[in-house]
């Protein structure tokens, strides 16, 4: 932990598709509400491409400045899967081919009527010192080297590897969240959100402008503090301070707020 | 340019919304996508909260390293918008209020019926130095100090600004794709394709395993180049060796294919 009861995390996303265009992430914000769940708060993601050397000085950064790392893509069995070899040498160790790995792939990969083969095999290689993490979808597993957890860049094997990666994870206080939305413009509020957010230095409070549909323009504001009594409060300071101003607040739910709206213009 | 043709680009997306994984971000591939067509390749995008060293430490990394930054987020009018005092922090200078922003924006408040005011203010307030970029969408505008452009969260009022820094932007040679699909599994087709990556150096091939709707699984083979005769001659070899490996590739739209997919398992 850094300090107090903080727990703190880093996510590596590795490969050359998301930073082509090609591929629109989607684990970032999967990954990013599992940790808030937990008690642990993401405070950096990295987009970066296939290359080696960028990759080693990535996870040697992030492993030292952060209590978890985590990383997505590049543990398949093409050539263009070089996070496991990255990881490696990036803890200074060698790799290790896992038998147990072997004979279930070797099983599942029979039964489809093919053969096993050296890349395949790459998916059953580790750096050694890593402890695996089970893949129920597609049977070759991610694995953690001591804080850093390599899991795969496809949602759902992902998912599936992060919910193994949980009996590792140790969290601290959990950030919880109260939300509101508001009819006024930000520069409207801009002063009396500053005000609350100085009376209250330990909470965090986000304002969002968006246009919904069949609803409008409206500002979402999102506080998010671990002192649930501290976070009503400044919750009920914002939302009186709306209505001195003549807005009409109402209660929304922040982990909602954003799925189904299409931000708007931050409007002057 | 950091070598030979090649410009390169990083991103710097600001915001705890993105790391709290309340907002999904849709900047990155925006911005990848246009600058590829530009010539101009993005090597790089990262994650950052709204605090105030850490915003400084990536944007002073992040214009030494690379020849054009673009940050989004942050330049709204309420406490949680600090990317601008950043910038200027980050450049050693000062910051000025531009009186023409200033007189727009009072022209588009006061039409509103509501005042101009400080929290307001801050929106035509830059630092020393910059460019203005015109933003067409909700008149506080964007603006590029040396090689940072500096651009809204917002995705319509990003896209304004990104098509108003283009005009200071110079690519290098582009880099061109050609796709195919195939119906064989990632192991079987591994070894082939290493052998092509093998005798095409200057070509980068990236195989992404999905499920599409009503077509099944297949894997998306995605080949990077700038030399077209190099980049026809390889995607004719991964044709060919997929055909030898008694598969039926079929050619593919690399932009397109992963846009209506569901990525599946990278299976054994």
């Amino acid at each position: 932990m850094t300090d107090d009861n903080t727990v703190t995390a880093c996510l590596l996303l590795i490969g050359n598709e998301i930073l082509s265009g090609r591929t629109q992430d989607k684990n970032l914000a999967f990954i990013a509400k599992g940790l808030n769940d937990m008690g642990i708060q993401l405070r950096a993601a990295h987009v970066i491409p296939d290359i080696r050397d960028t990759i080693i000085e990535h996870i040697n950064r992030a492993r030292a400045e952060f209590d978890y790392v985590f990383t997505t893509g590049g543990i398949g069995p093409t050539h263009d899967d070089i996070t496991t070899e990255c990881v490696a040498e990036a803890f200074g160790v060698g790799l290790f081919r896992d038998p147990d790995t072997v004979r279930l792939m070797t099983e599942r990969v029979e039964a489809r009527g093919e053969e096993m083969n050296e890349a395949r095999l790459r998916m059953a290689t580790f750096p050694q010192g890593a402890v695996l993490l089970k893949n129920v979808i597609s049977v070759a597993p991610g694995y953690k080297m001591k804080n850093v957890f390599v899991m795969a860049g496809v949602p759902r094997i992902m998912q599936a590897m992060f919910g193994e990666a949980k009996q590792y994870l140790t969290g601290g206080e959990k950030v919880k969240s109260r939300g509101l939305a508001i009819d006024l413009g930000e520069g409207t509020i801009a002063d009396m959100l500053a005000g609350v957010q100085a009376r209250y230095r330990d909470i965090d409070i986000g304002s969002y402008p968006q246009m919904r549909e069949g609803v409008g323009f409206r500002v979402s504001i999102v506080l998010r503090g671990t002192d649930e009594d501290r976070l009503e409060r400044a919750h009920a300071d914002v939302m009186q301070g709306m209505r001195d101003l003549g807005g009409n607040p109402v209660v929304e739910d922040p982990e909602k707020a954003q799925s189904t709206a299409e931000p708007e213009p931050k409007s002057a």
